[in-house]
């Protein structure tokens, strides 16, 4: 790194005395001279509260660095429009008892949520989540608000946070270009070209799932018709089959799937039909990104063995020449927590840019004023932090 | 900038040794203290020789710093494929004499070259150029070698370059999410993210004229069906019309504005049948890329006037409600010139990151092997500079 010794000295103090990493001895010495202590994450060090608000459950995690999840929990909810108050209840009543039996509440230095929505980059303001039927949602600021928090509070798209989690420890490690597709209720893409994720001018880069693919198609609830989420979407993939239950969403997916590992022509009949389009809309993910991984999470993650062939397939039939031989697409490598794990490493991104951020001392917990104990920093520590720092950031 | 009066005083003078800058006296001093001297671009400082090959057009010019054209020249060619050996020889006579007349060739650092195909960014290797029937073509490398150059030659996509050109010093400035549109006889786009073009795993991002917009659609050369070129690009425009040419191509799309200027309604049906296929395939990049700008340029450029309507109400209606009030549609800025601006602000590139690169005594011209005189460096004093260079970079 080019720096001397006592200044990596100086700087490994600093990452210890917040708690980041801790040094020991070297177990052998192999070479003459005064031996290094071995500096490594703290199992006890800081960590984050992540969060993840899908259309079907919501879940969320204590995470330390590396990903490692300290504690969690979850809960199904029957599909439904709730009011951002309403899941902020759910929320409290999740997460609360799991911060308190996990005994590490102090440790939390920040509180990263993942929403299916279009989420402004700068505050966390959730322009519109269709299928949770919100529009217009400060949401960092009300969670923050609510959960009664000090800690930095941040908010982002769910397919851009699958991405970021895919991409630091998943199925794009060391891919400077790379596309991860997620499929939830709707469908998005999060998009790392020459290294760096893509946000777009406001924050609402890699809608992929409006990309115009048919236009004989279908209308699509963004205003428009025969958008590749029409044909590639959940909804898209379930009326392909007679409805077995009720219920829609999770539960008829989870009736699709177990009928497809049985062989039903059915079942495997819509998903061929979804994979088709799958192949239509990636060819032109590949002519536009020319991206060396493609990986497929969420619902996808879960199509992934019924449509492999035909996506792989059409990228190699109909891809432009010179892009299609450089593609590998995958199954995203973190199963249903890609999301989960890409909240906590937005929450952990400004304490790993800055890690004097974080406050030395951390001081006992501190009740919130709405009952959920978390964090022990005061608010004058953070200097503005939580929502507001986001916001002018 | 942070750094202090003697640092500022020896960086302006590596500048000005190496013929970049020149420093004069202030022309009034207002403020106390020892007066700075101004520092400018020399206007006979150096230059770089921007080469556009297109499919009708081939043109070249002797560009300084800031996209100041010293000389230029150019010449139409009938459209028909050509060998590389072939475009080389007219590319000999076309640039020789312009150097000769201008003299300034020892000013000449690079040679950027604009070409209508898939460039690969290490070595500026052509992968294929369709409309002009190339196929893997060591472009930079040939360019060098025939010229008799011992300056770094390199190579880019016309829209890329055109992009480049416009974010630099035209439509884009300043934008950090900007789409440049890009049409000549094919149809592609350079794309500025985050404040950086991307450029995909090896250089052939950007290639939204194979976008899939129409499961119906046509074959397109690229061997995929229904690609947006096919509605959007030359051939689509012009199969609307009865030709009016033996001559296809430029000449053709002569006629074709020429008769829309005057009201033609054949001529103005066919534009604006294009212009309803390319608000389709903007809005799917306006929700991809949530842009704050998108230039038309090329033949985009030409058609704007009559097509704009369409597109910005396609925008307006389609686009996802997030993106779309945040995006400006506009004509390129730098008119027939993007593309050979983007050529030299390549050429540029490497001796503004680093400057120290441009030896210091220029020495007096100096003749290659083919008799055409470019450049008054010998090739040790670039160690290893021009095709080689751009192969290990």
């Amino acid at each position: 790194m080019g720096v001397n010794r006592s200044t990596v000295g100086s700087l490994v103090s600093e990452l210890s005395d917040r708690g980041f990493v801790c040094e020991r001895a070297p177990a052998s010495q192999m070479v003459p001279g005064r031996p290094s202590p071995v500096v490594e994450p703290r199992e006890d060090g800081p960590t984050v509260l992540a969060i993840e608000i899908a259309t079907d459950t919501l879940g969320a995690a204590v995470v330390g660095l590396g990903g490692s999840i300290a504690s969690r929990t979850g809960v199904d909810r029957a599909r439904a429009w709730r009011t951002p108050a309403e899941t902020l209840d759910e929320l409290v009543a999740l997460v609360g008892p799991m911060i308190a039996d996990c005994g590490r509440s102090e440790s939390i230095c920040a509180v990263g949520i993942s929403v299916p929505g279009l989420v402004r980059r700068r505050d966390g303001f959730v322009h519109i989540a269709p299928n949770l039927g919100w529009r217009d949602v400060p949401l960092a600021e009300l969670v923050q608000d609510r959960l009664g928090l000090v800690v930095p509070v941040l908010s982002g798209n769910d397919a851009d946070l699958a991405t970021l989690a895919e991409h630091t420890r998943g199925a794009g490690v060391g891919l400077s270009d790379f596309i991860c597709l997620w499929g939830e209720a709707g469908v998005g893409a999060g998009i790392v070209a020459g290294g760096r994720q893509l946000s777009g001018a406001a924050g609402y880069a890699g809608e992929v799932g409006h990309l115009p693919v048919n236009p004989d198609g279908r209308e699509c609830h963004c205003g428009a018709r025969g958008c590749w989420e029409t044909e590639v979407g959940e909804e898209a993939l379930l009326r392909h089959v007679r409805s077995r239950a009720a219920d829609s969403g999770r539960v008829a997916l989870e009736y699709l799937l177990a009928d497809a590992d049985r062989g039903d022509a059915e079942a495997l009949g819509a998903i061929a039909e979804v994979g088709r389009w799958l192949g239509v809309g990636l060819v032109g993910l590949v002519n536009i990104f020319n991206p060396s991984g493609i990986a497929m999470g969420g619902l996808y993650g879960r199509l992934y063995p019924y449509v492999r062939d035909a996506v792989t397939t059409a990228i190699a039939e109909r891809a432009i020449r010179a892009s299609r031989g450089l593609v590998t697409v995958t199954p995203a490598a973190l199963g249903a927590d890609s999301a989960l794990l890409g909240a906590a490493e937005l929450a952990f991104a400004p304490s790993i840019a800055d890690p004097t951020r974080v406050p030395r001392p951390a001081r006992p917990l501190r009740a919130g004023p709405s009952g959920t104990v978390v964090g022990g920093h005061t608010a004058e520590q953070y200097q503005g932090g939580g929502a507001a720092a986001q916001r002018s950031a």
